[in-house]
């Protein structure tokens, strides 16, 4: 059951490789497709069962490879987002058991209707097919994104980063016992099984129609390298560039809690807030207190004129912070002359992914909600909500902000596409 | 308001026009996505009623087209397809009036749920943005399009064969009246006013974020083209290799009546069909009749060797056959040994667009439905239903078989994305 470190040879044939690999998720995909949501369900049941009991040799696995990467200096953020400890597995092992029961989308009818000739059509929930997805360092995005896929009724083709590799193959292990348990095959959830960085590239091709939708899972440059080479669809958001306005009607307290816990409870997660927008009108009353508690908070505030005049600590913000996702303690600071230029500045700066606005004023609310070309907007709540847990999704393979397909937080169903089954009892078109 | 040949000059700036037109198109969608029901309706009618004014200056118009297309030699097809008559008008104003009662679909919520903390969340239908279409000779897509892109509340740039151009152009007048009778911005239906066919490519690049995706209508070169260089998404067919299945369990009238009907209505639209399988455990009663009607009908059968058996005029059927689009009088015909063996044919010859099974027996049937994997699967119906009008849409802008976010006809709802509308009273994320 201890992960064995795979190494394949340098010279083996890396493309033929892939391309088994996608054709094997193909045919596990057809049969996934037509898998009941009982014969899922008793995988991911013995999934969750096998993590928890393997608990401590993927620690073992684990300890490997975090020597590996800190003999290779990398950094304790790097350490940390790599290592899986008791708490982690324990946590990893919960989720499967949400995703389980989270309800099986593959095989729901959205609609049903019937036309004036008698034929009753109808569309329904069908999978994607083979999802790839790419990731970085943490161990668990594996079996978060293996068994969302499985609930959704996907073959899985993973790629972790090579420092995680014994991290992975140990947890994936349990992953396969649980599919072989529950009768449904292993390539379900196919671990790319070399730490070759050229399987990335041939993921990204689409390895000949053998990939329907790529996701990413992991920093900038790798998002940003799989959105302008992938040659199939992929559900991914480049950045968080999120900002919270404080409109004249907010309450200053709710606006307080607020834009702290949107930039602090987690300053590097992507709903974080990293920008405010202050409304003129009651900058005098807002401004210096929102300041001063982001400062006091440990906060970095860089601002316009306005906002340096509020608080001797601030400092001045240059074009390019507008843009800035600090993923940090800094928040970028405007005043803004009302709600309509609290909206173009989110339209010329922001990256569509999470916009908030602070007000009682419910008219003003509705026209930001509206106009917020996001794919989360909200009012009066914090954007660190960003997440498929916190929307209910039970869990999510990832953050969209394209919008095609797949919006916002992705959880099973947007996993899903659909199909039209028409019944007739004979029609002909005139 | 005869339609004028606007002849730029070869020597323009191609790249800065159409960059020029895409942000111009864009500043349109933002007002688009705001503009009530009442407005883009009122617009809708004006365009019908202009339309039907100037039906006789189309017709002019597009009768210029016609000759210079003679001119070149142009196919007896060809010319069909570019003609517009006063029966085609009518159908096209006609069309305008239908696209305007159906139901907006911007602004409805497709799901409301309240979280265990009090925040609800919305999920409301927005539409994608600039929509490009690029099609070939027929005039009619012009309208179509741009009416079913502004009921949805999209912008769209418009780029017709140059065949086409005067009629285009003539047509186009009669939009961008109805815009702005209705105080909309004129871009929000833009033409490409140049015949260049270079711009065709630059709008394939989508123009630097310009174009949220493109939709070819016309043959499958053009579709291949884009397919392979569009760099945003394609809603596209490229082809339909359809078929139909005739059970053991079928009745052998109604199974004549459809096969005729789904090769036969029209033999060149996408969703006729280009394959007949027989089921061999019927195939002495059934195959003869059936290849006897189609061949009094005027279709050339291709078929196996059992089938070549049945009938001494069917010509033998090459593996190159069984994934052809004939798009005319022809079908392949093949014994296949059950529902399973024709469900195993069709997932390795079909395109993914629209099959159809007669049979008596549900259970087959619905094996057939779930396990065929094509954006439109029927039961007992002909495959000629494959439309968006037949299934209830009002219009559509074409037929996808990709399996993201649009798949099979393609009307105004899919021609929208959601975003997730989040109200709170303050609470933030523990």
């Amino acid at each position: 059951m201890n992960a064995p470190l795979k190494s394949f040879d340098e010279a083996c044939d890396l493309p033929a490789l892939m391309t088994e690999l996608a054709s094997g998720a193909r045919r596990a995909a057809r049969v996934l497709a037509l898998a009941s949501s009982e014969q899922k369900n008793t995988a991911l049941a013995a999934m969750a069962k096998a993590i928890r009991a393997a608990s401590a040799q993927i620690i073992a696995a684990n300890a490997e490879d975090v020597a590996e990467a800190k003999a290779h200096d990398a950094t304790a953020a790097f350490i940390d987002r790599l290592t899986v400890n008791e708490a982690r597995m324990a946590a990893m092992a919960d989720s499967i058991d949400v995703v389980r029961d989270i309800p099986d989308p593959v095989g729901t009818i959205s609609e049903t209707w019937t036309r004036p000739n008698g034929m009753t059509i109808e569309r329904v929930r069908v999978p994607l097919g083979v999802v790839a997805v790419i990731f970085e360092s943490r161990p668990n995005v594996l079996a978060d994104a293996g068994t969302l896929c499985l609930k959704s009724g996907n073959a899985v083709i993973l790629r972790g980063g090579s420092d995680s590799f014994r991290s992975c193959s140990a947890i994936h292990a349990c992953l396969v016992q649980g599919l072989r348990e529950a009768g449904l095959p292993e390539a379900a959830i196919t671990l790319v099984p070399t730490r070759d960085r050229a399987a990335v590239g041939l993921l990204l091709t689409g390895l000949n129609g053998g990939i329907d939708v790529i996701v990413p899972r992991g920093g900038k440059s790798l998002v940003a390298r799989v959105e302008s080479e992938a040659r199939v669809p992929v559900f991914a958001h480049l950045e968080g560039v999120n900002h919270v306005y404080v409109d004249k009607a907010a309450s200053l307290d709710m606006a307080k809690t607020i834009v702290l816990n949107a930039k602090m409870r987690r300053p590097g997660v992507c709903g974080a807030a990293e920008t405010l927008l202050v409304d003129k009108a009651a900058a005098s009353a807002q401004l210096k207190p929102l300041v001063k508690m982001l400062i006091e908070a440990g906060c970095e505030v860089r601002g316009d004129s306005e906002v340096q005049h509020a608080d001797a600590r601030v400092k001045p913000a240059t074009e390019e912070d507008w843009g800035t996702e600090y993923e940090d303690a800094i928040i970028a600071a405007k005043v803004v002359d009302g709600v309509d230029d609290a909206i173009a500045h989110i339209e010329r700066y922001g990256s569509h992914h999470t916009d908030a606005i602070v007000t009682e004023d419910s008219k003003v609310a509705e026209k930001f909600l509206n106009q917020v070309d996001s794919a989360i907007v909200l009012h009066n709540a914090s954007t660190q909500f960003a997440d498929g847990g916190e929307f209910g999704f039970g869990a999510e393979i990832g953050i969209a902000t394209g919008k095609f397909h797949a919006r916002g937080p992705v959880g099973v169903e947007q996993l899903t596409s659909f199909k039209y089954r028409v019944h007739g009892t004979g029609q002909t078109r005139p």
